[in-house]
């Protein structure tokens, strides 16, 4: 079916082998066992790889003259069925575009299928560094992430990817009825950011890069988890000690992280940072004066560069429920915006409320200038109904769920409506509604 | 009367040209009619210039010797007298410690003499910067900072000297019954941490530093004080946008602001900051959609090279003030920490109840862990009544004040008590209270 696409694409290199195209078709969406229900099974009908922008540019007019749906892929490692097509048609792999393209006064111009960790070494001949990064960080894409990801180890410096001035410009591939490259600038990327695909095919992004820092990987253990969550808090707050992260996951999950397992006692809450050298004193002390035990210290790249090791980030962030998931299917997981006001006290009462079922996983980061953490609670699936119930559980104590459990953009949200500026862009560059179909709840077609 | 006390010097430089000793007394006192009262016409008997650690502890086993009292002086701006000797004795002049010692892992050691300019271009070789300063850079030395200072430019983004990790450890000079260099860790340097040199004779200091940036002093004019307070609170909350300043000074300040008041619209408020280039689209952006017009753009260090110039860095801080007093001496100031929550509407009603005496000047920064903002409100003087009267019109307000018109520690801290544990210390480094006598109110010899 989709030969007459095929046909346009000249050299551009095509996949149609059923394993492959099946095995590109998919994504981390298995991570919820609704996704699972919903989108296993579903695939692409071919690959395309574009090698440049001008293949690119081209895949979007065979796309559009033969009105076949184009589904983005970078690593393939987004946790909400972003890259599954929903309705066959060509999975577009971006990673041939794997250049930085210049790296200037604190800034980055990188072509959108980069790898994360090659482009982070790439950064450091420069002195610089991400800003920040996924858990994924060794598969993932830069323009994955930018499309389908929110904010990561990092985010407690930086904010996250929707914060003003994370992202400065994106080059896109429109698919109107004359496909072309354009550029945007500053807020226009707010099109791109996090709209899984669905607006256009990223071919460039312009960043702000970090200054390249020798981070230490550091966990400590605790007694209870109210010492590590007050201990953790305490340190994100501490502007005066250079940090990238602040993760916290309860003694329950000690015993599905391979690297402390051993090093921390069983059933102890784990304090994960990253800390510059310069802050490792300040740090230590800290955690003493609060009860902690150091469990675990070694250079975060050198565990990086080591395929048999494990940075301390890939026990953070959306990888926390992975390390779980690894032993035990039976467990899934929610993202949950605390309240900068009485977070501890909130964290607490979850606890207190769901002792059987879920399992207290925080990442420290600012929310509107305070403190505060976002939750990713690892939570044993019964049902839909219980999954449904704990959900309201948690908004009814002030606490907003961003729902991973749900493919469109709108219904993984925290206010789960329909975006006019969203849909005018979609409007704008993708008015056949090609790109990522069903994805976005906004556009409607008339 | 300082002859028993000289002699025994050996070779350490001294003055005691009355001219000169009267001179090397005084600081930036006069900022505070009522300090210019009690401290005018204090002054030293001598002054010393160690050139080294040992010439320090020549001078402290002298002065335990011969019971001199012993005023540590810096660069000499401090606003508080805390260079100003109370009872005679010699003042310490630090400056010839102006070394750095080393620089690895994002940290430096240097002696605590150093000019804070020479210190930041000296890091520069090593891509670092100081993290923050006080707008009196190019005059100040570090020590003096440390000594007498709590923070500055920079501050937004590491907090403030008394935040951890923004002093990793200090040499100080001990005046125990046998004077001697003691090292101070972590924690243990809020011994020497704005106290006015009253505990021991700082030679050496570890900061952690910040990554060299190429600063850019950006200027914007708004209409409004509402409007310019709206915008300066949000910028210094973008966590994406990398910063080390957001000032605000409303719009009777910018006629004594010499860079600006010919590019800004007479009586508009002004929002001073330092961006990195990778920052300026968003901020642009960012101030057009506040009403904001941009006034200035210069590179900070271009500005600070030049002794013609003044970077806008000495348009805020203390320096506010000084611009002020520079061409009419009735006016003074106060130190306002503004709460984190409803911060834009108690700066608006301040300026209401205060619309003839008070000029409104902002500086942003983190506050347990939320963006708030310290004010230092430009006051006309009419009387010490008054002036009282404003001080608890502010702390009726829920602002509280750390008075700045007072010479001791305690009383110039926002809640104005004495300290066991800043007793403790001078008691255990100067027993005889030899070291700035008459500023530590939690000291009383027995």
């Amino acid at each position: 079916m989709t030969q007459p696409f095929l046909s346009l694409l000249g050299d551009i290199p095509t996949v149609t082998d059923p394993a492959i195209v099946r095995r590109k078709s998919r994504d981390f969406y298995w991570y919820s066992p609704l996704l699972k229900t919903l989108l296993d099974g579903l695939h692409a009908d071919c690959l395309v790889v574009p090698r440049d922008e001008a293949d690119v540019l081209a895949v979007a007019r065979a796309a559009r003259q033969t009105s076949t749906y184009l589904t983005a892929r970078g690593g393939g490692t987004g946790n909400y069925g972003q890259a599954v097509p929903l309705h066959g048609g060509a999975v577009v792999d971006m990673s041939a575009l794997d250049r930085i393209l210049w790296v200037r006064d604190g800034v980055v111009r990188v072509q959108a299928g980069m790898n994360m960790l090659a482009m982070d070494r790439a950064l450091r001949e420069h002195g610089h560094e991400l800003r920040m990064f996924p858990s994924t960080k060794r598969t993932a894409t830069i323009g994955g992430f930018i499309a389908g990801g929110s904010g990561g180890i990092g985010s407690l410096v930086w904010g996250g990817l929707r914060n003003i001035g994370n992202v400065l410009g994106a080059r896109v591939v429109t698919l109107e009825a004359e496909p072309r490259a354009v550029e945007l600038r500053g807020e226009e990327t707010r099109a791109i950011n996090h709209a899984y695909g669905t607006t256009g095919l990223i071919t460039e992004l312009e960043l702000p890069v970090a200054p390249f820092t020798d981070w230490q990987d550091l966990a400590f253990s605790f007694p209870t988890l109210a010492m590590a969550a007050r201990f953790a808090r305490t340190l994100a707050m501490q502007n005066g000690i250079d940090r990238k992260l602040v993760s916290l996951s309860d003694g329950g999950l000690l015993a599905y992280f391979a690297p402390l397992r051993d090093t921390a006692p069983a059933g102890h809450s784990i304090v994960i940072a990253m800390i510059a050298p310069s802050g490792l004193e300040a740090t230590r002390a800290l955690a003493d004066a609060h009860g902690g035990a150091l469990a675990y210290h070694a250079g975060t790249r050198e565990a990086e560069d080591d395929p048999g090791r494990i940075p301390l980030y890939e026990l953070t962030w959306n990888h926390t429920t992975l390390q779980v998931l690894k032993k035990d299917r039976t467990y899934t997981y929610l993202q949950a915006a605390f309240p900068a006001r009485d977070t501890l006290a909130l964290v607490e009462e979850m606890a207190r409320l769901l002792p059987d079922e879920m399992m207290t996983h925080l990442e420290f980061m600012p929310m509107d200038g305070e403190i505060s953490c976002a939750g990713l609670p690892v939570i044993r699936f019964t049902s839909t109904e219980r999954l449904k119930e704990i959900i309201a559980l948690y908004e009814r104590n002030g606490i907003l769920i961003a729902n991973p459990h749900v493919y469109t953009i709108e219904d993984g949200g925290t206010h789960r409506v329909v975006s006019p500026a969203l849909a005018a862009d979609k409007w704008r560059f993708d008015p056949a509604g090609l790109l990522n179909p069903g994805k976005m709840r906004s556009f409607a077609q008339g």
